[in-house]
């Protein structure tokens, strides 16, 4: 029988469930153009709507996957695990987390994002450091994963093509706060990716995609139920974002953080995630080994400066030069920094992760539209966090500007992102 | 402030009102290309969910109407009156009611539309009339309206233009059922083409657009409501279109039966559905008059022949040769004439329009696509109507081919859609 869109869509508009055929045929016919992007636009609407089931969800992250390239580990002689976080403010987990899984015979094949609008992205991190090549050669990164036990470059045009095209159309038709749609998303270019244990890592909150608890547990169970009907191993942990992590929000600046907590150091908070989602990562990768036996060796592995020396390996393989890590001035500096002070004395009752968001973007540290460049020295760091004291004139946070001006416009938001309470 | 069409797609996808700028500035973009397709295929679709009031429809009817000319009869010493039906089976009507009312003083300028599917169209009636002109350029339209008091034309490309862009659109993108959308379309042609008096003829039943009463009731309270708020006079019949109307179907047979009542016989529901729309046309036109007076003025249009001759008049100005009013054999005539006969007495319980609209359908008399070419023969005549009695033999109804093995393979199609009861 002749396809013909309009019923699909007209289908799903009427509270149907569709068959994997007819997913398959509209997905495979909108990324070569035989179904314009007028139907797919109407069918995401119908979607964000009536829903999808776990086993539509399951077809369209297939057909999206097959869209385009799908990479094999089977060469790679360790189990293969990565992560997705649905973003957040000051999430420089990735940079951790990749060499530190890696200290634990489980390698990491990591595929990341650029930022765009408060959300920042691993890849703008990574191309803090000078040298980082993150537009590697497939081949050289299946080598570096095999070799080094970790890599991290950005997205390819040739992975999963159907969900760029579709995340682009989406973006611009008001279709993109949908847990199936976002579930195909995520799940065909992790799929696509090719590891056979994904964590992820769902946050939810003012500052998060996902505003309530509610709708982050909604993603989770479709994002976990989906990749296990795929056939990968799949957990995930909710994780709130109404605080940033860590001390820091940026590009260098949080990768000097993350060089700080794999030499054992770096905020409390920030570590705790880091171990919680290795734990999971290997405990999946390597049904073999007892929880607690694998957490105290991730505990061992960022003091021992094991997960350092992977993460150093990783920076040298990519054609970056590790001689920051002794050396953070080697990174990129900002032209200003400027301390904002607090008015008074209190207990910090909240850090709006939001505002730190905007107040980052504003600095130059994100993108307002996708072709913005970044200044990779711009962000905040010696972020107070909630729960601390702190006296009238104590440093709430630094902003890192080019220019001493623009520092200086942005401190009375910086100051109003602090909300102190009476210590 | 800059409009941005995704902010207006979010707010109806969330179930707020959009405001007349937001409506204004979504369509003129739609229409100048500044708005691609799918973003307007995403509002539609979040319209069919969500929905549209009174004043949004309102709204988006006159953006619609504002996208190209608006006529103006200014010029014209009557008052101005026009219908709309929202299509049904062996709809005839327009031909007769047009000069019908033209008789009483009101003046009828009539922009019809071309048949699709099973529905026919006033204008493929028209064109079975040898020489008769549907592509009259304004001017001739409306001088002609003036001289005879009523015309007939097609719809042209400069009157409504978004209109015809966001049909196209809302049909291979499954947001065609959706009464704001519909109400709009209807409606910024007909204010489009500037008549002071609206009534609107909405069916409901098997064959028509509307299955259900309940949703012909809504479709017809929007048109009203949003007619009376664009301050013309308005008024609606609800009809039922579960049998054709009349004893004919098709194009040529649909004008012969329409001078045949135009004489004073024809079939008694085409002639009474004709009179109680007429009569809300010149009762709302010429609030003057009493009801009673001009149904019986009506009446009398219809015995004395007055009708009839507005009718000729009519077809000559628009260049048709009106000798088929005395010798219907001038009209195009069938290759293939098939009696379909009662296979057993009993009395006619139903006649199921839909299956008649198909059997028109294949045997040439409608389009499949837009781009089909109408056999003006082509059709059905001489149909039984519900609550006859017939005796086995007798003709159900005749078949108009092209050919004998055309009528031949539809027959038993045809003895189908009569259903008989024990009498």
């Amino acid at each position: 029988m002749n396809f013909i869109p309009q019923w699909t869509i007209e289908k799903k508009r009427d509270g149907g469930v569709l068959s994997d055929a007819e997913i398959r045929q509209f997905i495979d016919g909108f990324t070569d153009g035989a179904v314009p992007e007028y139907q797919m636009a109407a069918l995401a609407m119908a979607i964000f709507f009536r829903g999808m089931d776990v086993a539509e969800t399951a077809a369209l992250t297939d057909a999206m996957m097959r869209s385009g390239d799908i990479l094999s580990w089977e060469a790679c002689p360790l189990p293969t695990a990565d992560k997705h976080s649905t973003g957040g403010i000051g999430d420089k987990i990735s940079l951790m987390l990749a060499p530190l899984v890696a200290t634990q015979g489980v390698a990491v094949p990591m595929i990341s994002g650029r930022g765009l609008g408060i959300t920042g992205g691993t890849l703008d991190k990574l191309e803090s450091i000078p040298g980082y090549d993150t537009r590697l050669a497939i081949d050289a990164f299946q080598r570096i994963v095999a070799e080094v036990g970790c890599s991290i470059i950005g997205q390819t045009d040739r992975l999963a093509p159907a969900d760029k095209k579709l995340y682009a159309l989406r973006d611009v038709t008001g279709t993109v706060p949908s847990i199936p749609l976002i579930t195909a998303s995520i799940m065909s270019k992790k799929l696509a990716e090719g590891a056979g244990t994904l964590v992820f890592d769902v946050k939810f909150g003012r500052a998060a995609f996902m505003r309530t608890r509610e709708n982050a547990e909604k993603l989770r169970d479709s994002l976990v139920s989906t990749g296990r009907r795929m056939g990968r191993k799949c957990a995930a942990l909710l994780t709130p974002m109404d605080a940033p992590h860590g001390r820091t929000a940026g590009n260098a600046v949080e990768v000097a953080e993350a060089v700080e907590t794999l030499k054992g150091a770096g905020p409390a908070d920030t570590r705790a995630l880091t171990l919680a989602l290795a734990v999971e990562m290997v405990a999946l990768a390597r049904p073999d080994r007892k929880r607690e036996e694998i957490a105290a060796a991730l505990e061992k592995a960022l003091s021992d400066g094991s997960a350092l020396a992977r993460f150093a390996a990783m920076v040298e393989a990519q054609g970056g030069d590790p001689r920051f890590i002794d050396d953070p001035r080697r990174l990129p500096q900002p032209g200003a920094v400027l301390v904002v002070k607090a008015p008074r004395a209190g207990r910090v009752a909240d850090v709006d992760a939001e505002r730190i968001g905007r107040i980052v973007l504003e600095l130059g540290g994100g993108r307002k539209a996708v072709t913005d460049r970044i200044d990779h020295a711009a962000g905040i760091d010696a972020l107070v966090q909630p729960g601390e004291e702190v006296a009238k004139g104590d440093c709430l946070m630094r902003l890192l500007a080019a220019t001493p001006a623009l520092a200086e416009s942005l401190a009375p938001a910086a100051e109003k992102a602090v909300l102190l309470h009476d210590a």
